[in-house]
């Protein structure tokens, strides 16, 4: 619908790769924990991990954000882990290396970036804090020619595998919002260290951690972006992080009710297909006009994106919108699938499992609403 | 959004009149228990009743849909009834009287139709059958030139006020859905009477009545389109009558959502606005996320129909989904008036009345689902 | 279930008087807009309105509260308002003229009180106030031997008809809630006047008005109870109000579903009766339970009332949950219903519009969540 | 409220040995993929695993079901799977080797039943069938003085600790539900296998699997009840089945509830408690109400039963219900832990997945509605 035809042509690419390369070998990243890091270099070479990265840092400059939702939506079609790492990486933690950067920084991070020889994640929330940015507690002190940070984050996607951690951190404690810089910690630094992999409700192949940094020393060569500045950045990014989270969240649900619609033609009880009984057939009619009301409403955000009018309160509608959606759908898709429904060799088990921190992570809904109630002068 | 500079314009046109002539009136119309002819009459003049008929015959000669969608809006935000009445004439009847009519019936009756001199209605339901429309029971039996028509229908809009009556009728009784025939029956036509308005939860000011057929004699000349070939018609243009509840229905709820908004900031109590309430804050994000996600799912319909490709299913999901959140949207509008939302002096109570049957009529929510299961397969 | 078998006979007994002298007047009193005096002394002469009055002031002296549940649940099966005129009367005004009051105050009030000459109403609520009791600012100035009370009261159940409403004024500027005064104000009073019958979004039977009192001079012999002490009364009364509420929702839920249910079985579409589609069976099925469960808990708490232990917390809990069930259930049979469920000769389109404001009077749902809440210690 | 003194003293001993003896050994269980057999054999000394087996086979001959369901909260409100295991033996296959059973075969198993030194498990469900009972494809051919049975079963509790399990097998291929035997299925019988321990979306601690029947032989010894009368003996006990599983759920909501409104009130965010925010405290009160409501239906149920009085739908709709509001209640705690509860490491994390199965297992919600359903005529 909101794709001209470079787009259609640039997700046969995708879709071939995923199919080929990524969606086989789920089962062996689940029991790893993580996602192998040759098919982040394979995804390099396709050129999906620099999409927006200028051609001289080594990205494909990719023309606009529909190339991003293109591969969000073939990768989380497959899982939600896979849609979320690529997108910590591709989509979150590219802008703060763009464009918050001196080219220096852009010379020596983007080319690894983009090859997927340099994974990165992102450090905001902590264990005490929660949605509450502002808050944050970790802190940078002033040493030599660089800063001394100590503190831990958590919930890190990517968390144990990244070679770059951008490091939010209060370098004023006499502010809360204006006195937050952001560190690019490199892996291997000093006081830099990883708990174990979480253990979640889902999501077994994302690699999701606790970061500890204890006096941990960053050169002021990896500051990101004007010291005590890093809160607006912050800001100015989740829109975009946040639309994104709302086109993988419509394109997961999507991926699985059509998966479960196949499933009901198919299983008979009775006599007949489970399909065919009124009230399911009821029930998947409202699923599906669930569903592709949502992907109106994302699309509608795609394109205010794309020309670049996206407002952060549009930005959470859709964002807490999809993720309501996308868990009631899926916990219709388990119970269609009866008792083989909670069965994790059957995907909707884990899908739904999956999907249960959409409405949590990245602004939950409840902070979403906020947004939107105060957006309202309520 | 979806909208041109043409469209905007003739918005303002359509507004100012609603303002003036229509909304300032609603409670007289209430009393009358319809609308009142004289601004029939001006809409007609102002050429909103013949937007889609050629300008030969005394019409706009609109060059979309959209300006429909325009016109039922701003129709809409005043009350369902005004909506629905016009649209009944001006969007329904028209494509009968339009592309099934002779060139002399069009002649006939399409001036009177684009000045609003005169009024129509469509009968298709009857008591006995609701929305099995293939059931009906009207009978028509050929007598000399003409047809006798014996029977009943129920729930007609502009029923008592219209001066022609498109009316579905039974032509040979062996067949089902191909054995119905449309007929132009018009005031005054012997054996043709109307009941008592009929007294409804809500839309006091819609002209809704009971028809009755004793042996009404209709001559050829008043047959619309192909003997026996009215059922498809009917079927043809449902999906506009649809998507043009979908299209008031947002509307609907939008305004009077836009109007609990401005009430909830103004009204106190424990000594903060009530909107200020956390409660009522998320609860008022909720339903703007859930009007503008409507919106966004309509939006995509009514291009789809101004390309010409909107189907009967697509239709049928707007149609059951806008009317779903409209009511659960005014359900919680209602409350948050509290005990004022249940008098009849403040829009809200009344509007919940009103909107309650549009998950009702025009094909229930259970039809809808029915017709998009087997669309799936199902 | 917890019923005896003198409650049982008592119920006969009621059941009778009810389906002879009240449901077929149902009309007349929607008409009138309230209901004939003539009622109330019938259920006078039957014992009925002093239920738990002591026999020398011409009472029933009944011993134990299901009695008075009896009555509330067959008067509700007919219309909410019923129940809820009744209700004001026998139920919520009794305890403060039986409680608070001299004996002189008894013999001159309750004889009428239990004959049904002397109809009573109760003034609480105020046009600025809503649900903050406390804040109320009708007023009362020290004059000789009595009061001067001036202010507004509104949504007053028996509102134009009552001979004696019980007003509470602010007696004390200085306090809040210990500042409140209760005043037994006799019709006829100079200064004070009643508004019109409001006109409501359902309950057309109900006489609800707005009183108002301009310097209307109240005797100390019509002072019910201590000065300043009216507040803590009140609050000790609520949870008996409320769990009448309770009885009143599900009776009148049950009532329609059962008259549903029978409808749905006997109307035909599509060749088979529309209750046996699956959607419908299911939804009833699910309807069916849900009343089910709302009776038990409402069972459960009319048994702690009976033995004296009902808490504030627990009336709550069992008024919002019984009127958001009977909203939910009506909504539901009003649809099952089809086009028929929104004509007002249908009883389940006024049942629908009648039951709207249990979610709001006595407590809204939201108020209910607040004491909930509280006592939770959040 | 309905337990006697004799109930709360057998509670407090059930209490602690689930607080010293069970609850710190989860983690183990999980990690095994099953219950401790000693835990078993403890639970019988104490008496609870032949708690309605007369003394002289050892077990410990309890006055009424209400003893049932006290072990059955007490265990629900540790985990799920626990009550589950527990209920499938001690509960659910008890009555069939206790009435249909010969002396000699009570003689034979009851004692080691009741120590626990004999583990059963109950076969009815199939790969092919689901609900369908009475569809089933496991056949017993007659061979010599036995039987041989060939077929499979799946997510059958227990399956492959049981030492006895009675399997449902079809003796007469020509009936429906009239030629279904119970055969009891001791470990070791030749040509009965076990699948791996399925692999669920909770429940990890639940031993789960498939039974794989190639022609094994079963002595006529080992039949239990009559030859083709297997199904309404099915039937019979499903009641107290489905009753069972709705003590269990109400209990394990209740408990989560009770965690999480501990959590709330401790967790802080924005200055503040988390559970003082008024969306939170609203949203609890509400879990709070709905958990009692759905207390009193299931005390409700359960006096019934403790009356011989239980039908099949009243036990449909307790079970239906219970299993629903545990749903929700639970996916709104884990919502209200934020990040954390969706950490296995929380409690209600792993309860939420836990709880997933309770509106699918022992008839899902869909066949409950059915069964009700059908009760109404429709």
């Amino acid at each position: 619908m909101i794709f001209d035809t470079d787009h259609d042509d640039f997700r046969d690419m995708v879709r071939s790769f995923v199919a080929t390369s990524v969606a086989p070998r789920v089962d062996e990243f689940i029991q790893a924990g993580a996602i192998a890091r040759d098919v982040w270099l394979s995804a390099g070479k396709l050129g999906l991990l620099g999409l927006h990265v200028p051609e001289r840092y080594g990205g494909s400059d990719a023309p606009d954000y529909r190339f991003m939702a293109v591969v969000l939506e073939e990768l989380s079609r497959v899982t939600v882990a896979l849609g979320s790492a690529y997108s910590i990486h591709a989509d979150i933690v590219a802008p703060y290396l763009l464009h918050l950067t001196t080219d220096e920084q852009r010379r020596r991070w983007l080319p690894g970036f983009c090859s997927g020889e340099m994974l990165t994640a992102i450090g905001m929330t902590e264990p005490s804090g929660g949605s509450d940015l502002a808050a944050l507690r970790t802190r940078a002190v002033r040493d030599g020619d660089g800063w001394r940070l100590t503190g831990s984050k958590t919930f890190i996607t990517n968390g144990t595998t990244a070679d770059l951690v951008v490091i939010a951190a209060r370098t004023n404690p006499a502010e809360r919002s204006r006195g937050i810089t952001l560190f690019g910690v490199e892996a291997g630094t000093p006081g830099f260290t990883r708990g174990r992999r979480l253990d979640k409700v889902g999501q077994s192949e994302a690699d999701t951690a606790e970061l500890y940094l204890e006096d941990a020393w960053v050169p002021d060569d990896n500051v990101i972006g004007a010291v005590d500045a890093g809160f607006p950045s912050m800001m100015a990014w989740l829109p975009q992080e946040r639309l994104s989270a709302a086109v993988a969240n419509v394109a997961h649900a999507a991926q699985l009710l059509d998966e479960t619609i196949a499933y009901v033609r198919d299983r008979r009880a009775f006599g007949q297909s489970i399909g065919s009984f009124q009230h399911n057939k009821f029930l998947i009619a409202d699923l599906v006009t669930r569903v592709e009301a949502t992907q109106a409403f994302v699309d509608q955000a795609v394109l205010a994106h794309v020309r670049g009018e996206l407002t952060a309160v549009a930005a959470a509608k859709v964002k807490w919108w999809s993720a309501q959606v996308q868990n009631d759908v899926l916990d219709h898709c388990l119970q269609l699938h009866g008792g083989y429904g909670y069965m994790n060799e059957y995907r909707v088990g884990r899908a739904w499992r999956d999907a249960r921190v959409t409405k949590i992570w990245a602004g939950s809904n409840e902070i979403m609403k906020e947004i939107i109630g105060r957006d309202l002068g309520l």
